[in-house]
């Protein structure tokens, strides 16, 4: 992919709402962005709302209705980028530098017309192009678009990390840079391990498992398309110029950072937000599994993890994570499934969480199990279900003994 | 003009800032227009920015620049009706109607690109009219619209009374409803007069006047286009069922009220928010008093008044009026062409207000003036200027006695 803007590298860069959630933050971004500009890069930003706003407008809606239309939520919320997005342009002007807002509709993101989740279709940069041309700074709204029938939409909440990659498809540029609260990718949660590590860098098989295993750094689908259209990530803080961690393709990292067989576990991973889904003694018969996961999709129930275990006497247990929320939505439905499929017992239960390591080859690695399962049996920890991958081993255990199991398990491989 | 929507009447409303300030009141207004649906009107709703909300945002801007740009503060402002608009679509649905907001810019209000004083080019209302015909309450965002090279703009403060009025002539509506904080308009302001008389009707033109003359009930220019397009107006109470004013042709309204010849005075107008500059001494000669105001139109200086008296021994005296705020901008400019054109003085005076009858027909009826003056006497208040025309006698007093002037007149005339 070719740099459109002749001989002047891109420079995409996304503001979370923490970086952006006052005035004097946004004069400080403003400083930060204009310096880059002055090195003669070509610099698109990409801001989310103020702080809470977004929270706030919705809070407002629910005042109004418990339901609300999801076309007028989508309408309400773009509302917070365009101010954050105006007022950082603003604040640029300040600085000496030449600046213009975008809407997401304006920047030429088009979408499907799924409200509040909203998928993209395509970007049309040229707008965006012309500004850059022109020496502005192009400063353009997160987390929303618009749709061919000129609908607004957004890309549910997290979206703007989501904008920031596919702007940089659109517009051609290589790195997109995700500036944030905090400097980097950890190897765990600094709020339940005492000093987790920097990564350096991660591929985005390895931060997408991250992500779907609880760590909350990157919305994923901005590493997928990442991933899919080969753009850099690098996560770092808004406040300090620090180097953060770079996000990219395992050949790259592994060729610039100088790892090659050796397997390495990049983090552990944590999620306490989930329930799991028991269906005991179900008949072994070629297409039950079908039937019940068909249930699910029809509620759009996002499965986190699901395993069944070897038959026993022409019965199987299935079981299955789900998020927490999602638990009593489905209920009723898995009540009635379990009847027509001749179920023993079907078990809902909110008291687990996941604790998980992530790293290319993990699995291959036969050891990185056995650490993994004695570490927890050592601090007593009883583990209900297992799943792996080639990028992760995943243990469910009580959510009361889940810091601990990270705790463990980070002690165990990464200090 | 026909009505588009087949044999259903529609009923434009705009709602003020202080109609939809908070959320209990956003209900409130959803519950008014919900009672209008059943009965089985299309209803289109233009509202303003929630209470103090473009203050606030206003004020944002004014930490990070004292000037902002111009493109910037519309695409910062924009962002308030947006978040009204859609609270109200949202409390509408609630209410079991169907509704659906829209920018201005989805709308089809299609506007030059005067940032922050845009004009409006065209109303394509086709989106309006197909949710009508579906059944949708269509509510739009006041103030904004957009140009045809999609950047977003405004119509000046108070610009949503504008919108509201483009709007019904865009989809062929015969009647713009404005529901505001007061209940009509009035014979002159109740801050200052104990108890004014509401208006049943006045014409565009006695409208118009009185808004030049300092009442602040409606936007000049939405009046305008109401005039232009015969939109008739009514002003009345977004808290209360009570009828408001009516805001008409002259013919429509002394047909349906009654009044033939007989000139009436229709309200007492002031303004404080003036200053008087008066250039003594200019030589009487031709093309001068041209050369005044061409620099005058080059600040885009709004001339309230001008009034030159008799040239004596071949020099005049010009006076005029400017809001206080435009004397010090033009104040280097005046001092600068008195010396080119010989003037002897010029005379910045910010101490004075403006006290005006307004009526059609006033001047024709000698009677008037005459009392008009003498009640300002019977006060001791001394006349610095005066300014007549078929629809006002003007007076230009000293500011400390306007007051006084108001009471005075009122009671002369509407009392």
């Amino acid at each position: 992919m070719s740099t459109p803007v002749k001989n002047t590298p891109i420079l995409v860069q996304k503001y979370g709402g923490t970086s952006v959630a006052t005035v004097d933050q946004i004069r400080l971004v403003a400083k930060r962005v204009a310096a880059q500009r002055r090195q003669g890069k070509a610099v698109v930003v990409v801001v989310s709302a103020m702080g809470k706003t977004t929270d706030e407008l919705v809070a407002l809606s629910r005042e109004l209705s418990s339901q609300p239309a999801r076309r007028e939520m989508d309408m309400l919320l773009h509302a917070g980028e365009i101010i954050s997005a105006s007022l950082l342009a603003i604040a640029l002007e300040e600085e000496g530098v030449s600046a213009v807002s975008l809407t997401g509709s304006q920047a030429g993101m088009i979408t499907d017309e799924t409200h509040m989740q909203a998928r993209i279709e395509q970007v049309e940069g040229e707008r965006i192009l012309h500004h850059l041309t022109r020496g502005r700074v192009v400063v353009i709204t997160g987390f929303q678009g618009v749709s061919r029938r000129n609908e607004i939409t957004t890309l549910g909440r997290g979206g703007s990390d989501t904008s920031a990659v596919a702007f940089a498809v659109g517009i051609g540029a290589r790195q997109c840079e995700i500036l944030t609260d905090v400097d980097g990718v950890y190897t765990a949660d600094p709020r339940i391990v005492e000093n987790p590590l920097k990564l350096s860098w991660c591929s985005y098989d390895e931060m997408l498992e991250m992500a779907s295993l609880g760590a909350k750094v990157l919305h994923s689908r901005s590493v997928e398309i990442a991933r899919k259209f080969g753009i850099e990530l690098i996560v770092s803080s808004s406040a300090q110029e620090a180097p953060g961690t770079l996000v990219c393709s395992s050949e790259k990292g592994r060729k610039e950072f100088g790892e090659m067989e050796e397997v390495l576990i990049r983090g552990v991973a944590h999620n306490a937000d989930v329930a799991k889904v028991a269906l005991l003694g179900v008949p072994d018969e070629p297409g039950i599994a079908g039937r019940v996961f068909d249930v699910l999709g029809a509620h759009s129930v996002n499965i986190l993890l699901i395993v069944q275990a070897e038959s026993h006497e022409g019965h199987n247990d299935i079981s299955f994570l789900v998020s927490s929320e999602m638990l009593s939505q489905i209920q009723g439905d898995l009540d009635a499934l379990s009847g027509k499929i001749g179920a023993r017992k079907v078990i809902g239960d909110q008291g687990v969480g996941t604790v998980s390591v992530v790293g290319e080859g993990v699995q291959r690695e036969s050891g990185i199990a056995g650490r993994m399962f004695k570490a927890l049996a050592e601090e007593g920890i009883n583990i209900d279900l297992i799943s792996t991958s080639n990028l992760m081993i995943s243990c469910v255990v009580a959510e009361e003994f889940l810091e601990k199991a990270v705790q463990a398990v980070h002690r165990e491989f990464l200090e």
